[in-house]
């Protein structure tokens, strides 16, 4: 038994689902205002950030993760400008961002300072220096409520969220009328890109009913999908816009677009990555086509 | 606590990372001569077939599986006639293969007799009455054997085996010399299609190294990848020939070809998904470029 | 891994400590008008009765928790003739009451028919028939109830209850109320024996407020205890009365009663085993005389 | 879920037997020569020493295990004065032993020196400055090789060891050979107290062939049982000595002598419990009773 692991993160995934990863280290056991706070050191997958019990980030595989989330969305719009991140405390979107030469404006609105500043602390390479950009302007306050009352357009906007629990601070971002508020604080050309949950089947419905709803309010949505694996498996995006297709970009422009604007090297994104994120399973294209749940202020998405 | 599920089927993934799968019933616990054999119930999967306590499929995502593993070389072939699964001892990829009205003769080596007798009693939905096909023969020997003494050549191969456990009845099936037995076997346009593990991070060297090993043996070599939940991720097949590139097929072809060949409706495979599947992320295609690892008899794989 | 056991049960004990039992088969898993009732099969303890997910009884060392709870009660009493049990669905207090010469009358009440009924085909061992001795009487009523309606009035009565658990059946009958009304149904050398839970530390409180409410009612208190392995550790039990004390009882006084009135051979239980229960550790004795703890209709006791 | 815990320690008791602790710490987590040794934080019982994935003790509970092993041996014996531990590196048998104003010498033997720094650092409670004692002489030897060499005789010994592990440190100390040694080495009246393992009726071997063991080198040998819930349930002893025998105290002799010899309060033990102690059920002393395991260097014992 000696060489055996004895010390273990639980993950209820779904109530019939549970991951176990083992972990070597417990450097942070916290609690915000907001949610419960821990940053857990595992000899799978390196340091992990994990709030109100689930990973939301580990060391090694969230490169993969926020190349998908960022990357697509950039690439997507002629030249992004002011860029827009709600959630993404640890700093990686960020991180990504500020890989864009043209990038001149950054706003992030995490209601929960202390996910920051234990990430910066604990988690230095996801952020990378990125809050120390004077490019960088970072508000704790509702996301919803700033997009509400400011009168500024981004030409990205990344909704980079928890998901959606019912004690939790991010249900509300998850609904048609937090859709409209965003299609309104976009420019004209502008993107948006939503983490939008598991495509695993067990939980598929949070997946299908996000690109449900977007498309209440944007004429393009496009759902796409990159494996996690210290998310358990595969998982759900949706980029949407007024006219832009991300299908609509060959493999090749891609690549083009990424040498002519990244000053940086990527380790999951490029042209035949992109081609396979956006091409989905055809039962999943069906469960997209079939449903008709909008999700709303009055009857919102809950995920276990 | 009266409704969180209290048994549990729990799979040792990595020495590092356990998935636990609720169970509501215990169908059949049994061991046959090679290995331990269950069929669980599930309320997350339906009912599950677990061999020497992996799964290897659930009811409800095992079309995923066997779609991923069957179509893209029955497509690829310009007119399977003959075929050829060494395992899949569950009878579905028999069913995957009686679709296609060209299949003439169907030949399965699976050397675990107790695998199918179970899987038909206690798993119906998974062969749907393929054993009883006049088409098909089934043999419970060695598979490595087989094709080392037959004459017979196949248009497709599909190698459908449990992971090559240090105790398990396949690891000799995933070398470089089986590979030679396996390109002789096959007719000039012969496609094989394999079955390689977990692309997840932390279990990725047996995918990349099968992909390699196939390469010392076959001119075409083509990873790809599909995810099935039950697996707790996104997981690896390679398809292997002397001439033919499923990657040179454009979904409309695909299509096409689907249409024109087979009998039923899919749920999973289709042209798009087809172009999805082989459109590997940067870091996996990156991987097996830098690779060097040829698994042989003198130094077979074993993963967890 | 491969003789790994890959399906357990868990059971959580409290918030912070879970027992995992492995299962080797699920006999039973269902719901009745009152709780989620189970009989698994596990190579460690045999079969077991789960009810709202914890382990009532294991074939294995059900003797030690009924002998535990069962014989002292009816050493003490001079002569029982009239006993009662309030739940003990699965028949084993029978067995032992039966196990009298004395015994004329055996009144049992256990709200959920279910049980008996499960517990008769998958757990015969336990009851040995005691269902069909023509001197039992089984009500499928409310325990409460039917003592605050009888007048009869009973040598030995046991309290065979499940934890008292919020949504559960049995926690008005762990109450200052219920305990009055017990002591009226009592002939006047009567004797009560209760379950009382764990004496864990990490769960203690349920065993002291237990012994202390019994004190409001009863002039003889003598908490006692027994390990019963599938249990997790070592169980309480109370014995009340109005006037006889287990605790002067002498080892050989104890082994003279019961070879006088016993008509079968005792695994667990003897004169020594006697002075063993009641001789508890000075914290638990010094626990007791701190609490001031009373449970009642108004404060009622929950379990985890 | 948010406040539900996320990390666990797990201990496989058995291969069929399971116990999860949820942690909220790792304070140290490392290897020696010997083994591997963590201390963890727990929420149920304090901070917690494991080696080998064993808990040796918990902050909340050692009171028992360690009064229940030290004290029954020195208010047996006529007037301890100098005394033996092997193994207890965490140092709370030797805060027991300093406790008798009798005791001038006290000899310490625990092979892993890296036990005894990682316990005072984090676990200063345990050993309260023992080790600082002028009385007090600590060795980092075989314990085995030290009592065959030394012609020093003890009054008290004390075996306090973690379990035979077929790679541990320790199953040389667990048979024939070593106990013939340690007769060797006691004074006339001298006394031996051995921890003996889990008295759990799944793991019940080792505890009754340790008790068999010691009768072939012992004239008096007197099992005995305490319940350490970090344990899991109920632990075994074993007190051998020429001629005294703890059974023949009675309750009243056993608080007088604590009252006259001892300087400080204890919690767990006094008169009633020590007869609690050796009052041990009926199926245990069958078990023994009815055992010829007798454990030697060439049938070692292993436990899980």
């Amino acid at each position: 038994m000696t060489d055996t692991p004895h010390t273990w993160f639980w993950e209820h995934v779904t109530p019939y689902f549970v991951q176990q990863f083992s972990i070597s280290g417990i450097l942070y056991n916290g609690r915000s205002e907001y949610q419960s706070i821990q940053v857990l050191d595992t000899p799978g997958f390196g340091r992990c950030l994990v709030l109100d019990g689930k990973i939301q980030c580990s060391e090694y595989d969230e490169f993969i993760y926020h190349e998908a989330l960022v990357h697509p969305a950039m690439v997507l719009h002629p030249c992004p400008e002011t860029v827009f991140v709600a959630g993404g405390g640890e700093g990686a979107v960020l991180r990504e961002f500020l890989a864009y030469d043209s990038v001149k404006r950054v706003v992030m609105v995490d209601i929960d300072r202390q996910v920051i500043e234990v990430s910066r602390e604990f988690l230095p390479s996801l952020s990378q220096g990125a809050f120390d950009d004077s490019r960088v302007e970072v508000l704790h306050v509702d996301a919803k409520k700033y997009l509400e009352d400011t009168r500024e357009k981004f030409d990205v906007v990344v909704i980079d969220l928890t998901e959606p629990l019912e004690e939790g601070p991010s249900y509300l971002l998850y609904t048609q009328e937090f859709y409209q508020t965003l299609k309104d604080r976009l420019t004209p050309d502008g993107v948006v890109a939503v983490q939008s949950g598991s495509t695993s089947m067990v939980i598929l419905h949070g997946f299908v009913a996000v690109a449900n709803t977007l498309k209440t309010a944007f004429p393009v949505v496009a759902p796409y999908l990159a494996e996690v694996p210290a998310f358990g498996g595969t998982w759900g995006f949706t980029l949407s816009s007024r006219r832009l297709d991300p299908r609509d970009l060959s493999s090749e422009e891609v690549d083009r677009r990424l040498a002519a604007r990244l000053n940086k090297k990527l380790r999951f994104y490029d042209g035949i990555a992109h081609q396979g994120m956006f091409s989905v399973p055809k039962y999943l294209r069906e469960d997209i086509a079939r449903s008709n749940r909008i999700i709303t202020v009055d009857s919102p998405l809950f995920t276990y």
